[in-house]
């Protein structure tokens, strides 16, 4: 039935084809976000005061679903390379892979594609802009690693002498403007504008080409950035850049919904779906005014092994999440460097511990500092084959154990899960995106639509 | 735009509405299969002699997906008595409730509805047919493990004079063949056919009422049973058995992949998923000749919390379990009455233990021996306060974290978790459960049908 109705559409698209329409598909990916962040979001965000559970804008949009797993040779369960490389591409690849085959050679992206047609092309994200998913949509490397490579391919590489995006914005001065060589200072000269801090963001100008770096590496977490809707902002201000007679490609990615799941960090992976969120919201209402816009939401993979509820118990009680003013990685810092007494802890955590997790937390950091001292008093010989203790590593589970006890929220990794992704989406032709399909349908769909409108 | 098509379609429906055309609705309720399961099916499904994976029956027909919480009384997990009530009533009730309110009232059901209009009804499931979902589509009871009160209601609550049900099949006889009571004695009396055994199914007549009930309580597993598709076999009976000019309404449910998910046990829940395939594959044909049917296939929420997947390794390798004779459950029962030997273990696993995989399962039996003999050497006095040792568990736990291991599969629970659940469906009206919604909306669209083909 869905098939049908899917054959129908495309067939009906072709008989459209070469419109000079203008048109602009804005792909948004949240790194990590398997159903169970979707899910979580909805019970995090119910206003207890009234009798129903709130929609949220992933219920109200939410029309599919994908299957992510990488070529063979990578087994069932994908890295965001390979995840990535299948939504820009439509080619399965092995993990590591940016935007190449199995055998390393390049293929074509929808943002390469839109960008040969003529169109504008942007990436927002809130990792390194350098990273695996943006990446994956920009140029080609073998390895997600290579990140200098990566940035540099960013200059280097062209489309009919253009750079290949107008617009990039997310963190990652630090392979940008290495001892070596300065990109930035490379893409000036080559009339690029550039930024550093969210406050620019209202003077950047339409009509040439944006690069803003925001941070080192990646963005802060949104718990602890000064904007925590960081993403919705970037993403404003993409949109208006971007705006133009031939449509554009934007590709915007809540990358840190991820990096939480590794963290098995619920509260902020609560946080970064509650930034990712408004960033849709956002955009609803930018298709409202720009109704010749299609937006895809999907997930590469999910993260963490996230579960709502564990241990047996029919609870998850997502309550003192919205509490939380920091990620679990800055209270971890905070207690490593300071005392810990119940007023530092009752403030960083933002409700009242009780006394046995008090204890908890001072007994991980004895042992953490135990640990440190064992491998301080060992010769220079002995420590190159000991491993060099991590204090934030003992101290760190220690504060999400707290958090993950309070919801009775369960984890099973500190990697990635090979379950199906949500696939969401609104705007003209959402309803290509509707049912089950491959990471790589979603590609290929997007291909459809840049044909169907091509320019030139 | 899906809210849209949502709309229109159900204006479609009431402009036909009192249409004298008979339909039937065939409601597949798979306990427990949160997105981690059918996903899962998909990679243990996989046949590896091909480059690509192969699409299963669930990803054919997947159209959308369903939240599962219960009402605020008993927060954001559901139980299975909740879940169904919601399914079969489209009204939020606490966890235990059997069609049944918040307040304890009784809440129509579906299936009732349909027996109402002169439709013919039936529940094929593979636990007791009076466990909490079939229960919850044919009774109503204020709490699920009120067996006996239930199985009663089935012999005595009547609609127009008959029972609610023309077909029931599953397991159960130890509530219905009771010391004070013999409710099948009682059926009989009132022209009910009796069957105890699968190959009298074929025995069974049209236009008298039949049920068949093949087990004490659940059926076994469907890798422990003679029949490992023998919620196929039951449904391809039930389909003839109700084929009739008013239409008639089917409850399936494939009872034990909650089972499954509840121990932990990745190998049963594949094959009770693969029990589910057949029957879905056998509707699909059903749908091809009976074009006036309407399959859905849902699930009440997830269980265990299923992750493919743990541990920081981004690998899920469901090989072996294709190999699996056995339940985990059968397993342990053979490890504790013999002696461990890798002869036993090998035979049991059906593919070879390492030495160490083998002493693991010594150890936990020892282990488990060690507490009986603590528990028998206590006093009488001393037994009342302590807890009886469960041998099963111990060196259930050791079978299960083999198969594990050697998979990569994470659990979070022995419990439900409060995730959204795959929504399937096919044949007419298939669209009308396409997107996102709540359980509780498929019972309302379920009425909308039912209304839509009212005969009398």
């Amino acid at each position: 039935m869905r098939k049908l109705a899917l054959s129908l559409c495309l067939a009906t698209s072709l008989n459209v084809a070469a419109s000079q329409e203008s048109h602009n598909i804005i792909m948004v990916v949240a790194d990590g976000m398997g159903p169970a962040f979707t899910t979580g979001y909805r019970y995090f965000n119910d206003d207890k005061s009234t009798e129903q559970v709130e929609q949220t804008i992933f219920d109200k949009y939410q029309i599919g679903s994908a299957s992510t797993y990488p070529a063979p040779v990578s087994g069932y369960v994908t890295d965001s390379a390979a995840g990535a490389t299948a939504l820009s591409t439509g080619i399965k690849s092995y993990n590591g892979a940016i935007a190449v085959d199995v055998n390393k050679q390049p293929i074509e992206t929808v943002l390469e594609r839109a960008k040969s047609y003529g169109m504008k092309t942007g990436a927002v994200v809130t990792s390194q802009v350098n990273h695996a998913t943006p990446a994956s949509y920009i140029v080609h490397n073998e390895h997600r690693r290579n990140y200098n490579d990566i940035a540099d391919s960013y200059f280097i590489d062209r489309i009919e002498g253009q750079f290949k995006f107008d617009v990039l914005l997310g963190g990652g001065w630090l392979y940008f403007i290495r001892d070596e060589r300065n990109l930035v200072e490379e893409f000036k000269q080559e009339n690029v504008q550039y930024i550093d801090k969210y406050q620019q963001l209202s003077s950047l100008k339409k009509g040439k080409s944006a690069i803003g770096l925001f941070a080192e590496k990646g963005l802060p977490w949104a718990l602890d950035d000064k904007n925590p809707h960081r993403l919705s902002a970037l993403t404003n201000t993409a949109t208006k850049l971007l705006d133009n007679s031939h449509g554009y490609f934007l590709l915007i990615e809540a990358s840190q919904v991820d990096w939480a799941g590794h963290a098995n960090d619920i509260a902020s992976a609560m946080a970064e779906m509650d930034d990712l969120a408004k960033t849709m919201e956002l955009l609803e209402g930018y298709v409202a005014n720009n109704p010749n816009t299609t937006v895809i939401l999907t997930a590469d993979h999910s993260t963490g092994g996230l579960t709502l509820a564990a241990k047996g118990k029919y609870v998850w009680q997502p309550d003192i999440l919205k509490l939380q003013k920091h990620s679990a990685e800055a209270i971890t810092k905070q207690l490593i460097t300071n005392e810990i007494s119940p007023s530092l802890t009752n403030q960083l955590f933002n409700f009242e511990l009780t006394k046995q997790e008090v204890n908890d937390l001072i007994i991980a950091k004895l042992k953490s500092e135990e640990q440190i001292a064992i491998y301080n008093a060992l010769s220079s010989e002995q420590k190159k084959s000991a491993k060099k203790p991590r204090p934030n590593r003992i101290v760190g589970k220690a504060v999400t154990h707290i958090i993950d006890t309070r919801t009775n929220t369960g984890w099973t990794s500190g990697g990635h899960t090979a379950i199906d992704v949500p696939v969401i989406a609104l705007g003209k032709h959402a309803e290509m995106f509707a049912g089950h399909q491959d990471n790589t349908d979603i590609a290929k769909k997007v291909f459809k639509l840049l044909e169907q409108y091509r320019q030139h």
